[in-house]
């Protein structure tokens, strides 16, 4: 790697914590100066401009996150058990992560109604990992571990709004409870409703 | 109402849907004349700071989506049928809210790691609207219409977590869908899991 692209890499890698904790308008040159150690001309002699700085950062920050949530998954055979190592990943590996909590809720909440390109990375996130979630389900319904009524988009839009909301809650109120119950819930529905019987 | 009195509403009424959308950081000054119609002057005279303001903003914002959300709960008589309809009201009556999606959420992921003043706000609320759902739960308890064994903060964390997730990702997918299903999700675990039979 180039002294030029090992620079440009570690630029992201400094901005990361800062755009997922302060956010797109939140984040100021200074503090990207501050985090990485250069002047304005350094930093953007390599970007053409926050925005694409931004989504750099997003996606370091999204790619840890994503590798992380799906640690030691791929190989539970059984699909249903997988979907609840990737619950309990989520909600219990959360140290090594780029701080500052989910990029896809950050960067939803504060792009929704404003910056396209970035509310664009959020959106591919989310949909890549409801697809990948979606995967697992419909391999279970193949190998009938997984009910046949079961909808792979719902199940999947279930986990991840649940898991999203209850990282908003904990986040806000410094406790871990709101994970905790929504991990046991989550668990507790795949077993109940999501599993087929022996007799299916 | 003093003519001063009346201005100061406005200004907070016609600053709410900007706050709520951008984002504390992501609201400029000359947004917030634009919205109000008045010079900085004209803002800052009724205001000791754009914090003040923001905070001023949230409390009409939340306010408004407290009432929304309560909307004909209050003369549900079954506690059960009262938290179904808490749930319905929140995915189903989204027009008349001060645009940009639920005030908690907005403010929670933006001041997670930032403003304090802001973050305290959404963390009054979170408990607020947190205590009126475990109230029901537990005045259900007390009626027998939920049954015993159920923790009102617990209940009261799922339906929570699993409304502003599914929030997010609807704003961000802009699509209906998450907050159908997390609301047939919520009502079906309610009737299940929650109500108490018969022969409690």
């Amino acid at each position: 790697m180039s002294k030029g692209s090992e620079t440009r890499r570690e630029i992201i890698r400094r901005s990361a914590p800062i755009f997922n904790q302060k956010g797109f308008a939140g984040t100021a040159l200074s503090d990207l100066m501050e985090a990485t150690g250069l002047e304005k001309g350094g930093i953007y002699r390599h970007f053409s401009s926050k925005e694409q700085l931004a989504s750099e950062a997003f996606d370091f920050t999204w790619d840890l996150a994503v590798r992380t949530r799906l640690e030691g998954t791929e190989d539970i055979a059984n699909t249903v058990d997988r979907l609840k190592k990737m619950v309990r990943n989520f909600v219990e590996r959360r140290a090594g992560l780029v701080p500052g909590g989910c990029p896809i809720l950050n960067t939803a909440i504060e792009s929704d109604d404003g910056n396209r390109v970035l509310r664009e990375r959020a959106r591919n996130a989310l949909s890549e990992w409801s697809a990948r979630i979606e995967k697992v389900v419909a391999e279970g319904k193949k190998k009938s571990e997984v009910r046949r009524e079961i909808e792979p988009r719902k199940i999947s839009a279930l986990i991840i709004s649940t898991l999203e909301g209850a990282l908003m809650a904990s986040r806000l109120l410094q406790e871990k409870q709101p994970l905790i119950w929504a991990c046991d819930h989550l668990e507790s529905y795949l077993d109940k409703e999501v599993r087929a019987g022996k007799a299916a």
